[in-house]
């Protein structure tokens, strides 16, 4: 039978989703702990392979069993055996047909950006840090024009071996409360550092240094040299992936920092 | 001169605000990297000397020096030759009565539990955890019957060094958002692992082991030994001094983890 689960694991501890090197990967540490449960070796398939210093405030991931365990059982063996920066939220036998990666319709991701003059010490690996005042309403304006299905080779490392550029972004909204700033985007999938991307260049626009009408001629460059900086993992969250609503998977990550997602399957 | 500092720190990376044996201390990191700017070595005064685990979200200093500096400098200057899990947030040249732990009419505290059935992964350390579900309103209910002057003998850890048991406890109170349960409690001054006694003992009537009026017998009782367990040091996190208005000094912690602080120095 096939077995789907929900983590949320902080990256700062981690290579990423997979190992790198001799680094050890969320993949790993997950699978080890399973197989403990399962009393076999284990693999697993997540819906998202997040880089180094990336966090999941979930993740979902598929793997096969022929052992019989309960759901809370799974939750609670796995998480005996797991490291404190990895927690297994919930665990659903799910149709063989289920495939965490390609059964996914869309993915959100939030990045969260502390927007003050000093650097953060408290979550200092749990967010990123700008310096400079931020017009998060400039921000969001300008990241309307990233909506829709479009070549996003500007917004695409050198790295991603993704056959196609083309992806279709579904939402993306930029807010602040206080001196927290979120983006929060919504897609059918990501190009290999796309957030991030993206990020760095909604920051650009939003200290000025850019005018809103950038982001478009970015995209439509279809050029990475052009856009703005990559920006830093830590502030990175994948924050939902999104299956048929029949499955009824809780694969969707409530407030994070306070700030909620407003992002339900059904818009997507 | 007498320069007044405010300071954010992760307590999970330390001692406790003051060195444990060989375990370093907030304070001498602050010290270190005030006498790197200062150009002589430095001595400060914290309005509160918090335990290992315990995070600042404000925490104010003072010291003396001859020489002179911006308050700029001495944030960028001090930030620099701190490690990443400490940041000074503000300097303000101060009286020389001035004192950072005398001066101040009152502290607030708040201590956050995420309340579900998983561990978290995310904030591990800036959190405590709790498995059953608690009744937050209760708690709520129960903490009024601690507001006021008190002997507060039965929150008072064995090791307190301080003359008398009496504090004024001005205000508290439980609130909840989600899974995150927020306590937030402002008195003129606390006693050692006050904060944590009492929410050890508010969880225990939260999850419905004790009633409501459990609260005001421990209290009554003015012994340790009636009372519920000291919470675990993570969830804490000292969060506003309170002085003098006309000092002007920005002593109180904003949104931590998306939730407010209603605390005002004008209602202490």
């Amino acid at each position: 039978m096939r077995i789907a689960l929900g983590i949320e694991y902080d990256g700062s501890a981690f290579a990423g989703w997979q190992a790198q090197h001799d680094a050890r990967g969320v993949q790993a540490a997950v699978e080890a702990a399973v197989a403990f449960v399962a009393d076999h070796p284990v693999e697993v398939t997540a819906a998202g392979r997040t880089d180094a210093g990336v966090h999941a405030a979930i993740q979902v991931i598929h793997f096969d069993t022929e052992v019989t365990r309960t759901p809370r059982s799974w939750v609670l063996g796995a998480n005996a055996n797991l490291p404190k920066q990895v927690t297994v939220l919930w665990a659903k036998e799910v149709p063989d047909s289920f495939h965490a990666r390609y059964g996914a319709m869309a993915r959100s991701y939030r990045y969260f950006i502390l927007n003050r003059a000093v650097r953060p010490a408290l979550g200092a690996n749990n967010i990123t840090w700008v310096r400079e005042p931020l017009d998060h309403e400039r921000m969001h304006l300008a990241a309307q024009q990233l909506v829709g299905e479009h070549d996003f080779s500007s917004f695409r490392a050198a790295e991603c071996q993704s056959r196609s550029p083309v992806r279709r972004l579904a939402r993306i909204s930029v807010r602040r409360r206080g001196e927290l700033i979120a983006i929060e985007v919504t897609a059918n999938a990501f190009l290999h550092h796309m957030v991030r991307n993206i990020a760095g260049t909604l920051i650009a626009v939003g200290c000025g240094d850019r005018p809103v009408e950038w982001v478009g001629e970015v995209l439509a460059a279809r050029d990475r040299k052009v856009g703005g900086i990559t920006a830093p993992p830590n502030g990175l969250y994948l924050a939902g992936i999104h299956y048929d609503p029949a499955l009824g998977l809780p694969s969707e990550a409530g407030e994070i920092f306070g700030l909620a997602c407003p992002v339900r399957p059904d818009q997507v």
